[in-house]
C-alpha cells in the first residue's frame, strides 16, 4: 500500500519548524570565546564614548579663544607649558597663551578646549606660532560623541562579531551572557553506506552526507555528535535515534525518509510519538524532507540524496539553529543575479539550483554549478549559493534576473575591484 | 622635525603586501578538520560518480524493451524475480518480462535498464502492471553521469566548504592535504591602555583593539596569539616584537604608527632592518596604517583608533593571511547597493564607511551604522559591511548607487523572503 503524501510549500514548511524551535537558555562565557555566538542581553554603554575630552592628533592643546584673529600676516605665539601622551592627563590648567604638547587620546588639560595639529604649527624656541583661528572642540574627540552612558547600543539577539567584541571590551565585560549553543546529532542510514575508509565494493558508496552535515553545522559554528552509520535495521535504528535525542539537542538523519520498503523513519517517529510536520515539501531536490517534534526535540529526516541532504539542511536546519542560539537574523542571505546560461528545465515544484554567484561593480551573476540532479555530489562542491526558481515557472535564459540565496559566505572575490 | 609621508592609493598599497606574501608550506589534516583550509591540490575523481547504475528511485527494475505497446487499455504485466535494497545486488539476470522490486539507490540488476517508480505500477498477484513504455537509462542514475575517474572536479586553491568535503569522502579521503594556516602574533601598544577587567582611570581606556583583531582573526578562521599591551617604551616594544616574529608568522600592532612623540614603530621598523611597504595610504580612516617586512615576515602596523584599526584590518590583513592560507579569492565579497541617507561628506581620500547592508528581492540598500570617525567604536558594532566612497567625490545622496564591500558574512537575513 503507497502512502500518498501531500507537499506543502517550503515557506510553510520553514514556518512549521520555526514555530515549534525554541530558543535555548543562557550562559556567560569569556569574552575571548563570544565570537559566533549571539548577546544574551543588549549592550548598554556603561560610560561614556570617549569618556572624557580627548585630542584627536598629535599637537598642541590650547585655549580657542586665543587664537581668535590669527592670519597667515598675523601669527600668534604659545608657550608650550607641559608635554603628554596617550594615557597622561596634564598637571596643570590652560592659561591665556599657553598651550600643552599632547598626543593622539591623550585627555585635554583643564581650559583646553582646541588642538593645533602638529602641521599646522610652526615651532619656535618658546613654543609655536599658528596663521588660523581655532574653532572650540577643533580637533578635539568629545565625551560621549560616540555613545552616550545609560544608551542601548546592541539589542539582545546581536550576533557577536568582530566591532561587538571591541565595545563588549571597551565596557570591560570580561564575561558575557550569550544564548546556548546547540549540540547536534548526526545519523546516517541505509545498507548501502560505507564509510570514508571504506574500500568501494558493487552496490555500495561512501557515506558522504555525514561529514558534509558536520561542515555544516561547522560553519554556524554548532558542535555534532556522529551516530555513524546504520543499516536499514528498525530496532537498532530506533535505539540510535532513543540515544541520541537523550544526548543531543536536535537530531539531523540521512535517508529512510521515503516510501520505500527499507525506509524505518515514518515508523520510528510513530513509535516515538513525534508529531511529524511536514513529509513532502513542493521542491526539487528535497521533496522527501521531513521534520518532526518529539517532547519538544527537532527530528530532520534529510534526503540521503546528497543535493538533496545538502539544500534540506540549509533550508530548514540551519534557521532552527540560528533560532536555537538566539539569532534574529535566521535566513540564508538573499542577493539577485542574472543567470549566464539558460536553464531550460521546469518543474512545478520550486527549484533549488546549486551554482556560483558572482559580484562585480559590472553586476552579480550566477551560473549553475553543473550535474543537477538531487543526488549530485560535484555540484555542491563547486557551488557557492543557490538559485531560486520558483514553482511552476517556464524555463529561463541566459540574461534573465533570478533570486539568488548566498552559501558560500567564508569566500571572498578573486580581484580587488575598486 | 615633523616627517612628511606621501599617501599611496588603497590598491597599490593592497598589491604591495600581496607582493610580499608567500604561501605557506602544506599538511595532511583528517577530514573531519578539514573545513575552512584550502585544497593544496585539487580533487581528481579517484572513481566514476555514481560508480554503477543505479536506481533513482523505489520501485521495479524491467528492461525497458519490454515495456514496448504498454497503455491503459493494453496492461503489460511483469513478474517479480527478486527483491533488493540499496547496497545489495540483484542475484540474477533479468529474462523477458521479469521485474526487480529495487529501492532508490540500489545497482540495476543485470539487463535491467529502467525503472518503473512504485507509483506508475498497479501491483497484481504475480507482480505488476504498467501502461506506459518506458525508455532506455530512464529512472536511472547512469554510471559517471555526475564524475568520470580521472576528471579534475576542483583545482588546488578551492575553499573546503561542505560540498567540497561531501565530495572528498565520496572519493575516500580520509586526510586532505591543505595549505598551512598561518599563528598571527597580536601587540597592542599605547600608555593609555587598560586591560578589559581594569576600572577606568582618567586618561585611560580599555583595549579594544586586541580582543577584536582576535576576533577578526577567529572569523578568517587563523589562530592568534596575544603579546598584551605595552606601553610606549622602546626598547620592551622592541623586546616584544623581536620575540613575538619568532613564534608566530605575522605580527600586527595597533598603535604607534603616527607621527606622535611616542610612536616607536617606525624606528623599531628600522632597529629590524625591516623594508617598509607603504607608511600612508590614501584613505579615510586609517590613513596612518603601514606595512613592512623583516626576513619575510609581514607586520601590520594598524592605527590605535578601532574604526581606522578594523577597517586596516579587513583591507590589508585579511587578503594577505589568505594568500598565506592558500586561497584563490583574497578580498572581501562586493555588492552594489543604494544609499538609504544622505552623506554629504566628501574626502579627498577613499572613504570607507561602516554601514548596515541588506538586500532583499526589492533591491539592496545600505545605511551608514552612525558615529563616523576614526576613534568610533559604536558603528563597527553596528555595521555589517563597508561602504567605499571614492576618493575626491562630493557628497553623495539617498537613493545614489554606491559600492559595499561585506563583512558580516556570518549573519543571514531576519525574514524568509522567497
Amino acid at each position: 500500500m503507497l502512502e500518498m503524501r501531500k507537499p506543502i510549500p517550503v515557506s510553510d514548511a520553514i514556518a512549521k519548524v520555526i514555530n515549534h524551535t525554541c530558543q535555548n537558555t543562557t550562559e556567560y562565557i569569556p569574552l575571548s570565546e563570544s565570537y559566533g555566538y549571539t548577546l544574551a542581553e543588549p549592550i548598554i554603554a556603561q560610560q561614556d564614548v570617549p569618556h572624557f575630552n580627548r585630542s584627536a592628533y598629535d599637537g598642541f592643546a590650547i585655549r580657542s579663544a586665543d587664537s581668535v584673529g590669527a592670519t597667515g600676516m598675523n601669527r600668534i605665539p604659545f608657550r608650550v607649558i607641559d608635554h603628554i601622551g596617550a594615557g597622561h592627563v596634564a598637571k596643570v590648567a590652560l592659561a591665556e597663551g599657553e598651550a600643552v604638547r599632547i598626543m593622539t587620546g591623550a585627555a585635554m588639560p583643564t581650559h583646553a578646549d582646541a588642538v593645533v595639529m602638529l602641521e599646522q604649527a610652526v615651532v619656535t624656541e618658546q613654543g609655536f606660532t599658528i596663521r588660523k583661528p581655532f574653532e572650540p572642540h577643533e580637533n578635539v574627540s568629545l565625551q560621549g560623541e560616540d555613545a552616550c552612558q545609560g544608551e542601548e547600543l546592541i539589542p539582545a539577539g546581536g550576533f557577536i562579531h568582530p566591532g561587538t567584541i571591541a565595545l563588549l571590551a571597551t565596557f570591560g565585560y570580561t564575561q558575557v551572557r550569550v544564548t546556548k549553543k546547540p549540540i547536534v546529532g548526526i545519523l546516517a542510514t541505509g545498507t548501502e553506506l560505507l564509510d570514508t575508509f571504506d574500500d568501494l565494493v558493487p552496490g555500495k558508496i561512501r557515506n558522504s552526507n555525514g561529514p558534509m552535515i558536520a561542515a555544516q553545522l561547522a560553519r554556524l559554528g554548532v558542535e555534532s555528535r556522529s551516530y555513524g552509520m546504520l543499516a536499514d535495521d528498525m530496532d537498532a535504528c530506533y535505539e540510535t535515534v532513543v540515544r541520541a535525542l537523550r544526548e543531543t539537542d536536535c537530531l539531523i538523519t540521512t535517508g529512510g525518509v521515503s516510501v520505500g520498503d527499507y525506509d524505518y523513519l515514518p515508523t520510528i517517529y510513530e513509535r516515538l510519538g513525534a508529531e511529524v510536520l511536514f513529509n513532502k515539501v513542493s521542491m526539487r531536490p528535497g521533496s522527501v524532507t521531513t521534520a518532526a517534534v518529539a517532547n519538544g526535540q527537532l527530528l530532520f529526516g534529510l534526503s540521503g540524496n546528497p543535493s538533496a541532504c545538502f539544500t534540506g539542511f540549509e533550508l530548514f536546519v540551519r534557521p532552527a539553529l540560528n533560532k536555537m542560539m538566539g539569532s534574529q537574523k535566521l535566513y540564508l542571505p538573499y542577493e539577485k543575479a542574472v543567470l549566464t546560461e539558460d536553464f531550460s528545465k521546469a518543474n512545478p515544484f520550486t527549484r533549488f539550483i546549486r551554482a556560483v554567484y558572482r559580484s562585480t561593480p559590472q553586476g552579480a551573476t550566477v551560473t549553475p554549478a553543473g550535474f543537477n540532479k538531487s543526488n549530485a555530489v560535484s555540484s555542491i562542491a563547486r557551488g557557492n549559493a543557490l538559485i531560486v526558481l520558483p514553482g511552476g515557472s517556464a524555463g529561463y535564459e541566459a540574461g534573465d534576473e533570478v533570486d539568488v540565496l548566498v552559501l558560500g559566505v567564508e569566500e571572498g572575490t578573486a580581484e580587488w575591484l575598486l
